[in-house]
């Protein structure tokens, strides 16, 4: 269950309706710190909690996992892989899935974070390549392993560059004392004049000044054409030798957008009504990533926020509607946005301020604490936060599932 | 890393030795608390503890990444997948894995609990069984979904009997109102006409009542001898429709016992002088599971308290060699052992006297506590257990990797 769906259920919980939630996953998942599981500060089972757990509290609601697989508008059917479920209303807020704009070499190669499991694979990937790394004697090869490139500069990029430099600088370096850690290279790509497109410019340029002051290799006006194992290409041919690639230009709907018979937006976006329904189908409700909407002449940007806030309203209208009543258009209200760079550094437009440094990491903190579901949860979340802020140190550095460790 | 081998390295370090660690994964797993990453108890992350970070206070330490493929006596040489080891003392401490005794069904669809990725594997599929019972409409069908069959009345049999029909009846009964979760079985199976075998006969009388009267259905003097998906085997015929096998009914030495070149015993563990040395080679030392050694008549037990003291012995033995003197044969000191069942509930013989119940679980958490690694490990899974005693929850009910959650 993603963000706007859990905020619809908990909207019609205990209204008379029955709901049932249907997902492919068991749990939802706060995709925001996933970026922290793949850098080692966080155990993946604190950064997910289990729908059944929150939909106990939830009358009249059930959980179905599933896969959907099509939807019926006639019959008003949801077919999945695990049987079929009618509706009389249905909201779809099926997310996203990364977009490599038809790179198929950069597909292939890359590592993304969407899913549970890649924060897993990709902390698998980082750890495994230091360990290839103590024992290459080629010296290209091994400044290979230990450079990583990661593209676009939005909140993703700009946070795991962070936490990567970090991760090498102050722990790796003390557990590979027979590399030269610091000759690690954390490269960040953006195709754009700046980082973090979406904020003011005097965060902007605190951000790139940060990072590049922590080590990271930071190139404006680039783009990644092609990519191999140990190597990425940039536009101008330039070649960095480098095993690791990390993804995070853009954002597409999921698949399952297509399942729902409008013309798509680029991105796969599917056009909704200003109420968030269906064009020609004001029983079907899209949220979050995949609806697209207009406001002020732009179309609402495909993040958490604007989920949450689609979320609310779909249980709203829909209780406003079978009591006879509809609600005004969607509105989304932009309450700012946020990108922790690093150890006592973040930038934050919020409250129609500012911050920037640790008044702005304090903000992070405490938000994502706070938006994070389940209080056991938090206290682990935050049992990690304080271990690594005193001692500089990330414990989750397991190997959990074995690439081939020797790579010859 | 194993129980063994982590202590040699401890008493080894600093002393003017080169060391190297070989271990294909990168941490040490405590296995005893496994059963609970399988029944939603703890996370993954917190039962394991990465060897480097171990390493990084061991002068003369280093670790190297890699599965041991051979040993060459001759060129006193150990091979992996990932280059070639040279020794001057070379010590063998791999441990253990599953005896099905030849049973190739029961292997086949068997789960245990000897790795990391068993854990989250076990757990994966215990919840996914549940919501196939959910859409399961034939009612045999549902039934056996929601059948455990443990084999093994040892230790790990027992803990996970306890802790599976705790999850079902306290937890997962909340999860899934839609099903009649007290209709699950959790069958124990044991060959023997007691369990806990290695314990006094009050306390595996207590053993036996308490699970009883937890809903566990005990069988004493029954073998499993075949296993499809869906059922379970008896000697006796009976079949037990059952969707989940777990095995814990003996180990043997890991295949590596096998480059040793010795003639194993039964159970392929390697007979070793009473120095711990292979017979003709005085520099290679055997510890753990993998060693053969009988001490006042009867060869000491594969546990980890074993493993613990044969590393230490290994260590002192190496260290007085070298110093020209040597030790006296090594002589296990059984300081007793404990398993504990439920909630508050737990059996114990520590100290010369016998505990059970309330006194013997405090005992069992505290002596966990005590030698689980890591200062953070020790307090989330302290946090985790202090959730379970007070909420009677348990929050790690993911299914991280997606069996067919459909089965049709």
């Amino acid at each position: 269950m993603g963000f706007g769906g859990i905020r619809t259920a908990r909207e019609l919980a205990g209204k008379g309706f029955d709901v049932t939630l249907v997902d492919r996953n068991n749990y939802h998942l706060f995709q925001p710190l996933l970026y922290q599981v793949a850098t080692a500060g966080l155990e993946q089972e604190s950064i997910a909690y289990p729908v059944r757990a929150m939909a106990r509290g939830w009358a009249g609601t059930r959980f179905h996992l599933a896969e959907v697989t099509g939807i019926d508008f006639d019959a008003r059917e949801v077919r999945t892989n695990n049987g079929t479920i009618p509706y009389d209303y249905l909201v779809v807020g099926a997310g996203s899935v990364t977009n490599y704009f038809g790179l198929e070499s950069v597909e292939r190669h890359a590592f993304d974070l969407k899913e549970l499991v890649d924060g897993e694979r990709l902390r698998n990937h980082v750890l495994t390549a230091f360990e290839r790394a103590v024992v290459e004697p080629d010296p290209a090869k091994r400044r290979a392993l230990m450079t990583f490139v990661i593209v676009g500069g939005g909140p993703t990029g700009v946070e795991f560059a962070g936490a990567l430099i970090e991760l090498v600088r102050f722990v790796l370096a003390k557990d590979y004392p027979e590399l030269s850690v610091q000759t690690a290279r954390v490269v960040l790509v953006e195709a754009f004049d700046r980082l973090l497109a979406a904020m003011e410019p005097p965060l902007q340029v605190y951000t790139l000044e940060k990072l590049r002051s922590m080590g990271v290799e930071v190139l404006l006006n680039a783009r990644v054409v092609d990519a191999g194992p140990e190597r990425v290409v940039l536009h101008d041919g330039a070649v960095i030798p480098a095993h690791t690639l990390f993804w995070s230009a853009g954002v597409k709907a999921a698949p399952l957008a297509a399942a729902l018979g409008a013309a798509p937006r680029p991105g796969g976006r599917i056009p909704v009504e200003p109420d968030l329904t269906l064009p020609g189908h004001p029983e079907v409700l899209v949220i979050g990533d995949m609806a697209y909407l207009e406001q002020d002449g732009a179309p609402l940007p495909m993040v958490a926020p604007v989920a949450m806030q689609m979320g609310i309203y779909a249980g709203s209208s829909i209780l406003a509607r079978e009591r006879g009543g509809s609600l005004p258009p969607f509105r989304y209200r932009d309450k700012g946005s946020m990108a922790t760079i690093g150890r006592s550094a973040a930038v934050a437009s919020a409250f129609g301020m500012k911050f920037r440094g640790y008044a702005a990491w304090v903000i992070w903190l405490l938000l994502h604490l706070y938006y994070l579901i389940g209080f056991r949860n938090r206290i682990v979340v935050m049992l990690n936060w304080i271990w690594y802020y005193w001692f500089h140190e990330r414990q989750v550095r397991l190997i959990t599932e074995r690439e081939r460790a020797g790579g010859q």
